[in-house]
């Protein structure tokens, strides 16, 4: 059974993470090659708030403050987001999609250990955390800039799998430092081959995506 | 009666000054002093950019693309913005509150001219341009600055000078540019006489919201 505190971190470190890449995707979609591109990404970025705004009045319903709920993992999404800060408008496009998703599996696997406590919380987790129409919007440009250029796919390939590293790099350390977080997993898990377990699943789900943008290797 | 291109105009200029305002105040929010004023100042871009899809979904229901539409304006927009970017957070909220205000009584005085031929997207206009939240939030900003370093009023009060003197220097710059426009805003007053009218109404309102914040004169 989690603990209340794990309750509050795990949607404390959501809503730091929406209310992020609300601030991340607004500032790439200024990198849009035209303003239908820009409205799109745009568009992504006030969806991301909506789901902060939601995040938000939860923590307040269990009596919790968000800026202090959220305070403990501003520097570790922080990081994350200056060693990932995309160069061009595709490797945005390319962050939006895959460093999101592979965020939003990561926390939509963390939801289910949190349904037996709080099936409301895990609930309105995996609300915020559907992908909605991000994998259309970076299939369309990603696949367009290959066809006109195709070694962008491979650059794209390697941008990739730097996410993935500077993601999985942070997780490990926001699980490092918040024992709740960190004991969450692992007894959601069972045990240490299930968290095994559930990086394969994420590994899949990812190698999925960059199937669907043509950039799997 | 206004023609339908200067009704397309007048929401080209709308929906892209919703996307800058959209994009301006996401930059801005980072300057926050505190996680809660962050996410307060987010929250008004998000609200921007619901504005800006209800502006888009309109001219595409009236057979306009959005991006031709807001091309014209894309220039004199974005060098207000680039001839006013907030140095401090106070600086971005009175920004948020007055330079914005003024603009949205601007637009407000020229939807009163499109209800003869277009009352839907008149009232449409006027919902969006509605003051919401923002004037609590900017009073509530300002006076506790004000309170702890009353210096501070007097750079306020000569910044929201420059905010307004640049805005009436690019809505210049886009009537002499769009004929529609100025045809809409001179019929539309009736004659020159009503624009100065019109322009004394402006002036009016931007000393009430002078007044609010402490910092007239």
């Amino acid at each position: 059974m989690p603990s209340p505190d794990a309750v509050v971190d795990l949607l404390g470190v959501l809503a730091y993470g929406e209310l992020s890449a609300f601030d991340r995707l607004a500032d790439d979609a200024r990198m849009a090659p035209d303003l239908a591109g820009r409205a799109e990404m745009s568009a992504m970025a006030a969806v991301e708030f909506g789901h902060y705004r939601l995040l938000a009045d939860r923590l307040v319903a269990l009596g919790a403050d968000p800026a202090a709920a959220m305070d403990p993992f501003t520097a570790a999404l922080e990081t994350y987001h200056s060693l990932t800060e995309p160069s061009t408008w595709l490797e945005g496009v390319v962050k939006a999609y895959v460093g999101d998703g592979i965020a939003a599996d990561f926390y939509r696997e963390v939801a289910a250990f949190v349904d037996a406590a709080d099936r409301d919380t895990a609930d309105l987790i995996r609300d915020v955390l559907a992908e909605g129409e991000r994998a259309a919007f970076a299939v369309r440009e990603v696949k367009a800039a290959v066809a006109e250029r195709p070694a962008v796919s491979g650059r794209l390939a390697l941008w990739a799998r730097r996410l993935v590293g500077e993601a999985i790099s942070q997780a490990q350390h926001v699980l490092a430092d918040r024992d709740s977080l960190m004991l969450l997993l692992v007894e959601g898990s069972g045990d240490l081959a299930g968290v095994a377990t559930l990086i394969s699943r994420l590994t899949d789900r990812h190698e999925e995506r960059m199937t669907a943008l043509g950039l799997s290797s």
